[in-house]
């Protein structure tokens, strides 16, 4: 498979869903449960404060508050060239004007919301192939956080309870942004208590590694395979390769499932990890 | 080590702490989240509803209503001869009416409440020492729910929560009643998404295996190292022995905890663990 020349941020964080008002918002200095630490790298990772970078809000279901919460954060780093770009329907995806700019744009932040409005409204757009043809060849960086960051793997989890996720058919599975393969990636991860949500969609779909985002805390991908915690949280990495046991194909749905040897990391910041060779490392490792 | 003789039932549940009211606990039919399946298990093990049952309430901040709760429970399922010790200090626990009891019933049942008030009445008595000797060398079965389960082994975690599980410091640990050692319970696992703190307290005691208990769900422990899952819900095992890199000696309190290469293992009804051998097998295993 090609290396891709462009890198990937996901961040955990607040992954409101539908029609939810994202109650916390609008707190002071509250990117959706990330800090300006974090978004310092992302704008490093873009090509720093002159860079040209859209700000992606179609996730979230007030998409004007999040876009201006953005603008102010990413003005506080003195950045100068930051665009909110108005998608609310795979029309508006379409449009001339916002492919020139997703053209030409040194980088893109995903907020957070719903992840399913990202996969229904992008999915199969030359919105979605720029972006992805982009990311493969050059030197572009593709940021998201919650919703935006659990959009961008191919196998992605839009629904599923924490209390019930060890329950067969609890947590629901659909085709993300395709921009990374084989890791299943969950937000929101320590506070919430999602181990059992993403165990579930990682037994049953064990060529991917589960990614457990925490509250301010994510991971950048280099060459789709490098990936390094930053933040202030943590990380945590379900391998499901070794699981020798596992009854969820002949489980009645809703019946507990039980599954044997999954390998667990739980990383923080520095910390690094490969997706090919499935290797942890408490310090950064890259190309 | 010497074999036990004797049987362990440990329960997940709700481990209300303190002084705090127990507000669920007049549900209907509700003994701490577990139902009367599991104390029909209870009651087989101990052998029989003609069994002398002892329901040992310490734990509890409202042990009336919870002994009045279990003596209901238990008559349900025609037991005939069961009583409700009221043992609230240690004075209580030297009594010599009580310690004839402990020494005559054919098996006892720990409630739910606060698990330091059960390490602190019964530690260094009399009463537990009696407790030990009729497990280890008598066909004797000791059940817990919740506090009550936690309390079983030597480890014992007393506070710590759940969403800021993985930093330094947040799990606090003291010495149980050491029915069972190289081991660590927690309770009311699934719901409450304590994946983190158990994770922290077996990275910071890597000989023992993690045993998270869902509601309504536990494990009898037979031999001292033979698991049996029982119940509606899951068990997490968690074992650390095959821990690589781990932080959590050099870290600053508070500070994010990295841990490589934790095996985890996900059981529901009928699975079976190994403790001496640390294997999981999906069918029940024992001597």
């Amino acid at each position: 498979m090609e290396i891709p020349k462009g890198k990937l941020i996901a961040i955990g964080g607040n992954e409101d869903k539908g029609t939810e008002p994202e109650p916390n918002f609008n707190q002071k200095n509250n990117l959706n449960f990330f800090g300006l630490q974090i978004l310092s790298r992302i704008v490093h990772e873009i090509g720093g404060h002159d860079s040209y970078i859209e700000v992606i809000t179609s996730a979230s279901s007030i998409p004007d508050e999040v876009g201006q919460n953005y603008l102010d954060a990413f003005g506080k780093l003195g950045c100068t060239n930051v665009r909110v770009m108005s998608i609310r329907n795979r029309e508006d995806a379409q449009k001339p004007e916002i492919l020139e700019r997703i053209k030409n744009c040194n980088g893109v932040m995903f907020s957070g919301g719903n992840q399913l409005r990202l996969s229904s409204i992008f999915g199969g757009t030359e919105f979605l192939r720029i972006l992805q043809h982009r990311y493969l060849h050059e030197d572009f960086t593709i940021a998201g956080t919650s919703a935006g960051a659990m959009a961008m793997s191919n196998t992605m989890i839009y629904q599923g309870s924490s209390s019930e996720a060890l329950f067969k058919g609890e947590v629901k599975i659909t085709t993300g942004l395709a921009l990374i393969r084989d890791v299943i990636i969950d937000s929101h991860f320590v506070t919430r208590g999602r181990f059992g949500r993403l165990t579930q969609a990682v037994a049953a779909n064990p060529s991917c590694i589960g990614i457990g985002l925490g509250e301010d805390t994510g991971v950048l991908i280099a060459e789709g395979r490098y990936l390094e915690a930053v933040g202030s949280g943590l990380v945590i990495i379900i391998d499901g390769h070794h699981i020798r046991h596992s009854n969820i194909a002949d489980l009645k749905e809703g019946s507990p499932i039980s599954i044997e040897n999954l390998v667990v990391h739980v990383m923080s910041k520095g910390n690094s990890y490969d997706l090919s060779t499935r290797k942890f490392s408490a310090e950064v490792t890259s190309a």
